[in-house]
């Protein structure tokens, strides 16, 4: 049967990796998990108790743009975080920002649009783009400039400019005023754009700033994933400007009906449950300090000591220029497994590591103590 | 700020009238909802006690195709329902039937492509495929032909065909032999099939086929909303040809992530509820045998009787040629909810009305009486 072009996107790299480690446990061995993208926590217990309690109903289909209280409260959010006073009409609750890039996308963006981002970054944009039969366009950023773009680096004449602070994998942020000169040069020539805010709450000095503070001329994407561990719940959201609210509504009508009843009854509950959400904060900041520590121990110290998000991206030229290779090695003598960068960045990703920090903090210094063993005995 | 073309997909019209009978309940009158496509029954009592005990796990993402036994349960259907055997590495778990017409739009079409389905059809079909930069190319099926299409109407050289049996809104089904004539003649000129058998475990005569009892070579949806009347839970599934596996996996991964965890739990437990199910399938046997009674009593007989899923369409063009107004006066004269034909086929649907059995039979019988005596004083 017919296969389209826009269905060959790229494969995961990672899912090899996470493969070979399962068949390594499954075999016996003990491995250190830093491949990994997601909390090792479970929901918030408030959450999980209010679902509990809300298993009675039918939770049918919700309106289309989610639960009218959830959109309420995620607007909430906006004045706690940032002291945005933000319309809960403008608040689009998605099946996680996967669904939100989606919506984004077709609301926004015809078939040959091209849409510039930063490389490394979060190997799904591209791919949900080219599904979508966008074209994406990577900027090449560097270590010196934080694994972010500047203003004069946006394409000229790109339909879309998509940023994310912190970004995956480098855990980086943009400044405020980074922000308003990337956002101000991507207006300036009617460049529509997306600010993929979802490890928003997992800083470790300043705060995270919000593309709103800028302006309310830009797509806004979160998700409960991260800061309220709820990856697998599958439920996020997007601030649309008010001009888009209709046209986001109709695709999201169309294209998913709702977000999961019951995650959205779960996620409206999180956002009550702070004191946990911020207690597995206090962990990654442990984390942080432990790899940021550990890692130039261990011979990884070409790195962008990362603001949020809970990754390092490290170049490791200097040690290999096939990290697939390398990131295999490691598993096999270390134990621990890591994720070449070739999914955040093709080419250049070839001499990259990314080290996640998501798990328990034991786990953690157990995988730097084995890292450090390994690099001394290479 | 710029918006696409691909974006101005169609409202719901339902959704006015939805909001008008909300609004109507707010006033403090009584509506009877014929409007509606879901059950208003909650998801199976085991299913929702399966997700209970698992809500102490942490639910993070699972792989993208879905949970293995889920996969697994999925398959044995195909052997319980058809005498199919099915190889549950071609069962991928979906956000939904939503979800699922994503997947395979996206792996098997390119921008610019044609797909062929009946009109009347659900409305999301052709949106989505707008929203994918696709064509709808619709094929007029009439009454006579109980409103599916044969292999005759399959245009040329449309790369896809879009088949639904049982139909929505007409409730009708496709034998074997007419399922066998769609397929063959598609395959022949090397159109793709993708079957939406959404509505299967809902049939009140034969059985409903599915299109691998004819062809492994076709796509097949399905989902947990209707039989197994968890509709809000977003949870669908998708059969693929074993040629497109390694596309479908890593669309997915890329688009969705994963369904939605915690639906996945319960969906796998559901599939064991079907002492459950099959008695909201009495109920709705039931509603429908007072429907085919009543509504030709009110007036309401040109209709096509529907072999399956809980909706009949009825043919009104003796009544009005304006399916909306006429809706918005049963509503507020009669205070029945329903639909009007125009969100299935946006011409011809101007003369026909979709009405729907999917709640309680005493709310079906209350409302066949309002009708009849709203059309008697007419």
């Amino acid at each position: 049967m017919r296969q389209s072009q826009r269905g060959q996107v790229d494969p995961f790299i990672v899912m090899d990796v996470m493969e070979a480690a399962r068949r390594a446990e499954a075999a016996g061995r003990s491995i250190i998990h830093m491949e990994v993208g997601q909390p090792g926590t479970p929901a918030p217990a408030g959450a999980r108790a209010a679902l509990a309690r809300a298993l009675e109903q039918p939770l049918g289909y919700t309106v289309a743009l989610g639960l009218p209280e959830l959109r309420q409260g995620i607007a909430a959010l906006y004045q706690r975080w940032y002291g945005v006073d933000l319309d809960p009409a403008r608040v689009v609750v998605t099946p996680g920002s996967s669904g939100a890039f989606i919506l984004a996308f077709s609301a926004l963006f015809d078939a040959g649009d091209r849409v510039a981002l930063g490389a490394p970054g979060y190997p799904s944009y591209r791919q949900i783009m080219r599904a979508m039969s966008l074209e994406p366009v990577g900027i090449p950023t560097t270590l010196e400039n934080r694994f972010q773009p500047r203003p004069e680096d946006i394409p000229e004449g790109v339909e879309g400019l998509m940023l994310a602070s912190p970004g995956n994998p480098s855990g980086t942020m943009l400044t405020l005023d980074q922000l308003r000169g990337l956002i101000g040069a991507a207006q300036a020539q009617g460049t529509a754009v997306i600010s993929d805010e979802i490890y928003h709450g997992l800083s470790y000095g300043e705060r995270a700033h919000s593309a709103l503070e800028v302006s309310d001329d830009v797509f806004v994407i979160n998700s409960f994933s991260k800061y309220f561990s709820m990856t697998g719940w599958r439920v996020g959201w997007m601030v649309v400007p008010e001009t888009h609210l209709r046209t986001v509504e109709r695709l999201a009508q169309n294209l998913f009906i709702c977000p999961p009843h019951a995650s959205q009854v779960a996620a409206l509950a999180a956002l009550d449950c702070t004191g946990e959400a911020d207690a597995n904060l206090a962990t990654y900041a442990e984390n942080r300090r432990l790899m940021l520590e550990g890692l130039p121990k261990a011979g990884f110290d070409r790195i962008a000591p990362p603001d949020g998000a809970f990754y390092i991206y490290a170049d490791v030229s200097a040690l290999t220029d096939d990290s697939v290779a390398f990131a295999a090695e490691i598993l096999d003598k270390a134990g621990v497994a890591v994720t070449p960068g070739v999914d955040f960045d093709a080419e250049r990703g070839r001499t990259m590591l990314r080290f996640s920090y998501a798990r328990a903090t034991a786990e953690i210094a157990e995988g730097l103590a084995r890292l450090q063993r390994f690099m001394a005995a290479r």
